[in-house]
């Protein structure tokens, strides 16, 4: 997507098979490039949300296998990689159904093929991450052009966290579709859930949807559910981490909310994921393992001083604890559809079990 | 309640007549005291949010009254102080209510006897507002001790925004009974809402409930209905800043989302108020006018930066739109009880309408 009206993926390779990544940890306010030298460097960047969203964490960690492999090729170098990179964030799924398939690749070939081999697979799955999303677009976008034939005026969707292109390679999932509508000529008006603790609707949704020209406004998290009660809300799309086979889905803290209030006032909450978020492993939401981060993510916050220069704050008075969970489970009950590479599908096991016979 | 120790209210008259509050804009990090010498100082001390909270927003105006007729005591001078002091903050109805029945009674009665009688008027309020707080106290504490009886375990009680003795003169509503119920001797662990984008509760409620030493995590909006969804809540206890007589709660925003979450995991959640808060006028809450406030509330945030100073950062990207609604309402379907000085009250018209007879 565009940045500054130039073209920018999240993470890519130059001519020399560096690898590049936008720092997400500056922006909004400063655009950072960074190049990914070792797999120490791409385990830091996962760990410290450099790179974020379940896609783009896949397809860095696969990135991340390569980068092992520059160092030594051995079937321990393969195994040691895996277990630090899978061990970064574990509640997104995608992390370890990317560093799977390639690991089990790359064992069975020779040592020395395996270097040029790993950069071929991550390339291909940061290629299959664009098409995935190109293609939830397409499916979402018939969705919003539905609902506006249907009203005739701005469609205004609500979205949490950053499900935006600078959560895959490039595109979004939870955006893909809007902006697949707005290239169809659709009007649209997005709220932007701030997202605390860590601001990524404010700090990269935002920033995102201003760089494409998506008309769009930041509310706090407390605001969508009245926004929903006063028909100011036409639809939710947000993404997901993992989702059940049986159609849970876990998402950023706070989505549940936003399903719950959609669900009280009759709006359709749409979630967009690729495929490989589905875990085929797990029926129940609540057996979900979640994610609990630095308690300074909630004590700190970064943002602009009046001298223009990020600067970190507390807010919060000195020896109280802080929780900081990350993410939460929505039930099946409360998703209006999945919006996925394969089509819309209902949020239950029937449906979502047809993809597994595709595939 | 206390404050390192020492007693103190939020709003107090010294033996000259002195008006003093505490300034709630610097907490938690500073311990400001502040003259309110003028109607305009209190004016816009209601406005910028030194004091708030619908009980002591009532009695700052209450007070308002007294310094507006030191200056001037006829008619004309009480009618613009009212309608300079109501129109600070048009959700929380306590303002309108206690500035009616301080204008009243002042103008039926000599020009030169007003002076007095506001200040006699205005402690009377403030005095009341205590006794009201205690009882609130005394009725919410009975439900916490149930509950504490049926699991004999820590209760764990999540509140939402600052309904605590910062609110109020003294005690608060919502913390009330949970300051009742720790004098009883029953363990309270309290999960604090942060409360954006003013941050109320990790500024005011954190601060008042390490200084009264109550057990408490501090929490971003987004987290409640996550911890409930896992057994972590066993109540909820909100304030009120408006609310029909049919039951719905007009609220801080955020507050109905925390509602949908209790329902849906059939925790109770209880509303703490005084009966001024009650609107007999209004039979629904979709009919009350939400405050818009300032956009820099949503754009700029303060807290201490690391040399020890109070800075205000930006947080959102320039050029963005946002929108900071400051209420929420929330149906009276989804409220176990309503906590007040005349006892424990369905969220119904025909409960509600009780206390009317009794009054």
């Amino acid at each position: 997507m565009r940045v500054n009206n130039l073209r920018f993926k999240t993470i890519w390779s130059d001519n020399s098979k560096k690898i590049i990544i936008i720092d997400q940890t500056y922006l909004p306010f400063n655009f950072v490039k960074k190049e990914l030298k070792t797999l120490n460097c791409a385990v830091e960047a996962i760990r410290n949300m450099r790179v974020r969203g379940a896609p783009l964490i896949g397809v860095t960690a696969a990135y991340g296998i390569f980068l092992a492999l520059k160092e030594c090729s051995s079937d321990e170098a393969i195994s040691d990689a895996s277990k630090k990179l899978i061990s970064t964030r574990p509640t997104a799924i995608n992390l370890k159904w990317a560093v799977d398939i390639i690991t089990n690749k790359l064992l069975k070939i020779d040592n020395n093929k395996r270097e040029l081999k790993a950069f071929n697979l991550a390339q291909k799955l940061s290629n299959e991450d664009e098409e995935i999303n190109k293609k939830i677009g397409e499916f979402g976008s018939d969705i919003i052009e539905k609902i506006y034939k249907n009203q005739k005026s701005t469609v205004n969707i609500l979205t949490h966290c950053n499900a935006g292109w600078l959560a895959t390679v490039d595109w979004g999932t939870a955006t893909a579709p809007i902006y697949k509508a707005r290239d169809k000529g659709i009007p649209i008006h997005v709220w932007v859930d701030e997202t605390r603790p860590r601001n990524q609707g404010s700090f990269l949704t935002s920033w995102e949807l201003k760089n494409e020209k998506i008309d769009h406004t930041i509310i706090s998290d407390n605001t969508g559910g009245h926004l929903m009660q006063r028909q100011m809300v036409d639809m939710v799309i947000t993404g997901s981490d993992r989702t059940t086979y049986t159609g849970d889905v876990c998402n950023k803290i706070g989505t549940y909310l936003k399903a719950l209030a959609a669900s009280d006032n009759s709006i359709p909450f749409y979630v967009a994921l690729p495929s490989s978020t589905i875990d085929w492993e797990n029926n129940d939401g609540r057996n979900i393992v979640i994610e609990e981060r630095s308690s300074d993510e909630v004590h700190f916050i970064r943002g602009l001083n009046s001298k223009g220069n990020l600067e970190n704050l507390r807010i919060t008075p000195f020896d109280t604890k802080v929780n900081n969970y990350a993410f939460d489970v929505t039930p099946s009950k409360y998703i209006t559809g999945l919006i996925t590479e394969y089509g819309i599908l209902n949020a239950d096991e029937e449906d979502i079990s047809r993809i597994k016979k595709i595939k």
